[in-house]
């Protein structure tokens, strides 16, 4: 679905935006980029300033369309997202990005493409630009420096995005599989194992007199808290009864 | 809570990414950073392409505290989350942003601290640092193309951060009101004056014979679904009314 989300810049004045929004988007799996109208980039000979912010985003870079028109950029696309500051002469509903993407989410699995628009580095996009929007998106910033850069903004949504449609692909959490995924080296202990340890640390723990059994306290209880917490694997309950063995010994010297 | 977030860059070798980072940080409205040993960044005298990429925010720049070592960045954090490309040596349970800040909202209420730290340029964090860190933030990017820019990291981690933030405190989804919220300048429709729209809109379409009356098949119950999802107010409402109103006289003429 990351093919069907479209980024249309309108009017950007500097080139090195575009290549650092080409950069942002590449890192979040997006690929398709319209240029309304730049004021100074040329796709055949992007500047340097742009091929060097993309920072191995050329690809991107130099797959981009340019537009003379919003309406050309958005001719093919079902719903348009306009990234809006938060006030308007005319009031617009205005949703978040997590929102909007979720509202995204409705149409992009039919394979019908949604536009996120960004405007220009000061003035963002006119009203007209935004009447043209069917949802306002605003990125909720600190109400006394709203100051974010095209391309954050970009890298932002765009990452919303890209979140977003792992996990309604599924593969969101399951790329991370709690805190032991596929890719943890050793398997778990098992209750068993972990009971055995909690026995052999007890006992140690009295041996050394650190634990008295007449006024255990809350001593064993917090120990057992901290180690279920853990989730040891094997390797790791084996290296402490090592350990454990090894104070025995050194007790019985 | 958001004072109570920490930004940790450890290394960083280009100042500008150093301003870059005080900028994303303001915007999603956090200002305590720490910097372990930049290599070339002087708070009392920041360099010019710092300032200039911090664009605003010089007040975060000019407070950064700078360090000689890890341990004193975080001597006072209750909880250490670092960024962290995908593969390790020796694996760490990973999580995803969102959940990192799920985490973070755990112990953020209760006015600890969260850190969340960030590597060098090219190399990112150690294993050494990683292992001082209790949690690993991956930043789930395109696989064939992971090259998130450290301030881009700041971004996307800060903004997440804020969004959980803003959430838990109710101040998220209340700011936004759904679509039609606190910041819309008329008072939606009631269902009488959409009622009586409809009314006339069917009579208006029958009269120019748009509208079959003996075989109206789904024509108005397909405008009734629309103009229900679209929610009119009733400054809306009159301006449809004016118009079917216009449409009859022409009719009469």
């Amino acid at each position: 679905m990351l093919e069907h989300v479209r980024i249309v810049l309108i009017n950007t004045s500097h080139s090195g935006n575009i290549g650092s929004a080409a950069r942002a988007m590449k890192t979040m799996g997006l690929s398709d980029l319209v240029l309304v109208d730049p004021v100074d980039f040329d796709p055949q000979a992007p500047s340097d300033v742009s091929v060097a912010m993309a920072s191995g985003a050329q690809d991107v870079l130099q797959g981009a369309r340019v537009v003379a028109t919003f309406e050309e950029a958005i001719e093919d696309v079902a719903v348009v997202m306009g990234a809006s500051a938060r006030s308007r002469h005319l009031p617009w509903p205005l949703m978040h990005p997590r929102k909007a993407t979720a509202k995204a989410l409705e149409v992009l699995p039919s394979g019908q493409k949604v536009a996120l628009v960004f405007g220009r580095e000061r003035t963002g996009l006119t009203n007209d630009e935004l009447a043209m929007c069917q949802i306002h998106i605003h990125i909720p910033t600190n109400e006394d420096y709203a100051s974010l850069n095209v391309a954050s903004a970009v890298q932002v949504l765009a990452y919303e995005m890209r979140m977003g449609i792992l996990a309604h692909q599924g593969e969101l959490d399951a790329n991370y599989e709690g805190n032991w995924g596929v890719s943890w080296d050793n398997e778990l202990a098992n209750q068993g194992e972990i009971n055995g340890f909690m026995d052999h640390l007890e006992q140690t723990l009295v041996d050394i007199e650190f634990l008295d059994p007449t006024n255990p306290k809350q001593l064993m209880p917090r120990l057992r808290r901290l180690f279920q917490r853990a989730m040891p694997d094997k390797v790791e309950i084996n290296i402490l009864r090592g350990i454990l063995k090894m104070i025995g010994r050194s007790q019985h010297k």
